[in-house]
């Protein structure tokens, strides 16, 4: 079981934002979540609740605390959300190297944690003192004020990611199996014979290459069986409507 | 100038969450907004105004269309989003794989876009008859839910990150330069000296290897000429204390 980093959030002012947060996290998998001071009229928060959904068993897992430094306990690696130029020497990851980063310590058994600041103001400099380093999206310079869920979201995304084997792009099947080659090049043969037979070739000489390219396009739509039956039916139809 | 892609909601029920979408388009640089029926009493809508905030100007450009095949007038390449599992045999990417190729695509001058269903159903499978490749997020199976605009952020997100070459991790520096190496050089055999001084080296065999270890340390914090300055006034504050 890998340890996932734990979401901190620093004197967070509306319990919507935090339900939005549980949720996000929960979407990819992260279940920490540990809240600083939050600026919320009482907690556990119902707004906070109806926000969260699905995600509510997270929010009632989650642990307040009164200081930065307390709610860090426990974690050996340490990032800190922010957009905003600040004085300090620190390093700055993009959210997927900081995914990558906290993948590899996980592997060794060691626990993150990234912070992200309250909505309007951000994090105070005290608060980057614990941070390795500061975690930064790439935007749209124009434009760049991200709310604090779709901050969390960004990250737990790309921590999901970093640790996701799916393809980056896979053919999804129906119930029908992907045609044997032998039988796809029978549809060719039929097919070449039809238009053979129409006088579809021509001039005669550009035949080869023509063929050739109507392969191609056939192939690339990498037919099923059962498509495969069916592009038979099509042009025996189209064949024996010429013939009438 | 690069095109970028359009997005493009289908039968959109609640105008916060065209609103949202607007907003995380801006955040990561896409413009072109597209609805095909919004279920929304008017449009254009006050209350999704007020979600989009500052993207309101991309609400006032969204053009409306009565049908999927009217919206995707002008593309050359068109994604779907859905994490449901369908029939139909088609191609399924990752956000990332189809920022990729939309990216790709952009260079060459074609233009792509990305449908995303209504925010209960999804989308029809007459919609996926328009569609490319469908692109799905993977996620944490036991919580897939993601909401129109979180849909809509990742997948913008993705896009601009696949032109973005900020490097995965930089430092930032304040206003001191970076520290000379012959002057860090210089630091360290102070360092040295002082330690040698005052014992600290033991068991002498040790010495090397201690000095190695801790001239690893001050290396990785890559200190600036103002730290390298500090180091020194608390090297030499310590010993003068020392003495004394």
């Amino acid at each position: 079981m890998t340890t996932t980093p734990a979401i901190i959030l620093v004197t967070p002012q509306l319990p919507e934002n935090i339900g939005s947060a549980a949720r996000a996290m929960l979407n990819f998998g992260l279940t920490d979540l540990r809240l600083v001071r939050p600026r919320v009229p009482a907690w556990p928060n119902e707004r906070a609740r109806a926000t969260a959904s699905g995600a509510d068993s997270l929010l009632q897992g989650a642990r307040t605390f009164e200081t930065v430094g307390e709610a860090v306990a426990g974690l050996t690696r340490v990032y800190a959300t922010t957009w905003r130029n600040r004085e300090l020497v620190k390093w700055i990851a993009t959210p997927r190297q900081a995914a990558a980063e906290m993948r590899e310590r996980a592997a060794a058994g060691e626990r993150a944690g990234v912070l992200f600041g309250p909505e309007r103001t951000g994090l105070l400099s005290d608060d980057l003192a614990f941070a390795d380093a500061i975690v930064t999206v790439p935007i749209n310079p124009a434009f760049p004020s991200l709310n604090l869920a779709q901050a969390v979201l960004l990250v737990a995304y790309e921590w999901f990611q970093a640790g996701d084997a799916t393809p980056p792009r896979r053919l999804q099947r129906g119930a029908s199996p992907p045609a044997d080659r032998a039988e796809f090049a029978n549809f060719l043969r039929r097919l070449t014979l039809y238009l053979d037979e129409s006088g579809f070739f021509h001039p005669p000489e550009k035949r080869d290459h023509m063929i050739r390219n109507l392969e191609a396009f056939f192939v690339r739509g990498e037919p099923t069986e059962q498509e495969l039956r069916t592009l038979h039916g099509v042009i025996k139809t189209l064949r024996y409507r010429r013939d009438r």
